[in-house]
């Protein structure tokens, strides 16, 4: 069988074979998985990207029935049962399709080059450069005006990544770098975060979005909510009718699901997912599974689910237990998803979490965000750098990956 | 007075000049101070970036006398005393000139595309991009000789970068590499280190390179003495008469001095460097000082000096100094480098160590190692960090930074 995909879905989908007496392919175009929650922390030069990205191989080491492929797919048969490769092509009996969701730009993919969004490294360390330029560029920057939208930043999306990487910002300015300049002020950075609906963090209960916003607007990120941006072009971002000028433009609005999907002839919906069968399989093609963020599993109350990692972690393990199940000529049974909550951070010990019963925010909630993700984070190495790397940023205000590599700098040498 | 470049001469300098009643502009075209000696570790993946590049501002916070420009000078005006960036100028009263060495192809710049060099981090992720890819590959390939081909690794040039290069690969494809793949054996992998002279570490005496060359071949290494590359083609590496396959080549071979020294328009040695005066400073300009790697100071026993840390901070102090003096009127003093000795390392528990009077190899050597290059890191956290990293290393095996990014993976998103 073949498993496309090393993410949270493609990975625990994986480990939940580690015994069963099936060969498989694991195919990622990358070598790492990524633990995509941490991505802003990368963004924001907290973390470097090997704390929070671990190799594919190493990670499945143990489990003698996998081999491991870097390569890329550019479609999938289901007629022949082919994965068709770049560079060559595979056959599978079960296919478990798990490709996850890149940027949309809701049809306007000539914003990309001015507003990026977060979803591998490189997106993660070109964020961080631009970041870290406009403070570079402002510091040298005599023209007043000029240095003001040097020191705008906007973020387009209120969703949990949007929060976090404006929290994140607001922070770096106000607490980071605030010793290291002498012509600007870092404080005065002015950092907006625009959503379009009418609450930040839309899938969170109302009160929660509201305490996420006051923690927002403390570390004096300015929320601007129906606030629909409407063009975005080189240095101006023109949310509802205001033109404003801000260098720095981050996306964090909106994911469309990879274009493999197109090629199942399956059923999809608006966002490209691929409405799956209650058991995960796609539509008169049992022996396909697609689960994670490319998959749309409507047959829940909230339905479709939301693209979490939760979501993609039971959804592998469980097209897993469908797999053996049908190789005993078993049935399949149909997928469930426990909702054991959600969190958002606001920097500095604050945080959100919807625990379903319990809600809670403020310091114990940034707490449990903490350990959650310690948690979940692939190799004790990982955790214990990870940690460390938390307590020496809460403790001493510093950010030790404040590097800028790569982009313009690279050019013009 | 004005610093440009800010490696180990640039800061020690700015450094020295901590008490000093100046106004210093500190100018690099990084936003960081990189630590070179180890940047090999971060091109075999043993370390992250941030682990050995400190932000200039931070190194510099404390000192008010100083400010810190992230720019790139494309000149240096003498006669009118000015630096000449790609976006505006400054004036200067002292000037410190610290920009260093880059690769040299000795004539041959076209095979740097096939045969990258390490003096910046973009160089270390891309050769660390290609040595994992080369496994990788390899794993996928059937035909048995295009696999020999990708696990062969040829490193150009026997001086310290060079050993330390083919130790580290040799050691991740026998040591780190073996538990990981499935169809390819790692240990089959052929490292290759190509010296044109006739002993490895040719700046060492010869009983030390004669034991850093046993260590070497311990691991496998294929050590060629005698052995100039004559041609770098793709896929290709002609040494002497012998054209050897080899997916994977890489030079540390030669260096040059930064270009802007012919702006100076003083007396330049072959490789591009400026021929000071024994204060320091250019002829006919003693408000210039020259240091570091970009200097080429005769006035002394085995000179040229060596392209060496060591030598560039004492040159640095020394200039500082020299500019100090000169303010208070008095005259400039030579420069002597106090040679306090030379390390290599040859992978796990193993280096030689000239300290003059005493020659050390094997396991003291590299204890010796290790604890002089954490003494120099700049910040405590990155000594703590590299410290746990090379403690992990040595305990698992395993090497936290294999993660490919950038490179052809991305263009073909």
């Amino acid at each position: 069988m073949v498993i496309v995909g090393a993410g949270f879905g493609g990975l625990y989908a994986a480990q939940a074979l580690k015994r069963a007496d099936v060969r498989i392919t694991v195919i990622d175009r990358r070598n790492h998985h990524l633990f995509q929650p941490l991505l802003y922390q990368v963004a924001t030069a907290t973390l470097s990207p090997s704390d929070i990205a671990y190799p594919i191989r190493s990670v499945l080491r143990s489990q003698p029935n996998i081999r491991v492929f870097l390569a890329e797919v550019s479609a999938i048969s289901v007629a022949t049962s082919t994965v068709i490769l770049e560079d060559g092509e595979l056959t599978y009996d079960y296919l478990i399709l798990a490709t996850g969701a890149c940027h949309s730009y809701f049809g306007h993919a000539e914003w990309e080059v001015f507003a990026p969004g977060l979803k591998s490294i490189e997106d993660a360390l070109e964020i961080r450069r631009r970041i870290l330029c406009a403070f570079e560029k402002a510091e040298r920057e005599t023209d007043e005006a000029k240095r003001r939208v040097l020191l705008t930043f906007v973020i387009v999306g209120g969703g949990p990544t949007g929060v976090e990487l404006a929290g994140a910002i607001a922070e770096i300015a106000c607490m980071v770098m605030v010793q290291d300049f002498r012509v600007i002020n870092p404080r005065e950075a002015r950092v907006i975060l625009a959503e379009a609906g009418s609450q930040i963090l839309p899938s969170f209960p109302a009160d929660l979005s509201a305490k996420a916003e006051a923690s927002l607007t403390k570390l004096c990120v300015d929320v601007r909510k129906n606030a629909p941006v409407t063009a975005i072009q080189p240095g101006v971002v023109v949310v509802g009718d205001e033109r404003i000028p801000a260098a720095t433009v981050l996306w964090a609005a909106g994911v469309t699901a990879s274009p493999l999907a197109r090629s199942l002839v399956a059923p999809l919906d608006r966002a490209g997912r691929v409405l799956v069968e209650p058991d995960l399989s796609i539509p008169g093609h049992p022996d396909v599974f697609v689960i994670g963020d490319l998959a749309a599993f409507v047959y829940q109350k909230g339905g479709p689910l939301p693209g979490l990692a939760p979501v993609a972690i039971q959804q592998g393990r469980h097209a897993a237990q469908n797999i053996l199940r049908r190789c005993q000529g078993l049935p399949s049974t149909p997928f469930r998803y426990a909702d054991r909550g959600a969190l958002a951070t606001i920097g500095r010990a604050a945080a959100v979490a919807d625990f379903g019963a319990v809600k809670i925010s403020g310091f114990i909630a940034w707490i449990a965000w903490t350990f959650i993700h310690i948690f979940f984070l692939i190799g004790f190495r990982n955790r214990l750098i990870v940690l460390f790397e938390w307590a020496w940023a809460y403790v001493t205000l510093q950010r030790s990956a404040r590097l800028i590599i790569g982009g313009s700098e690279r050019q013009s040498r």
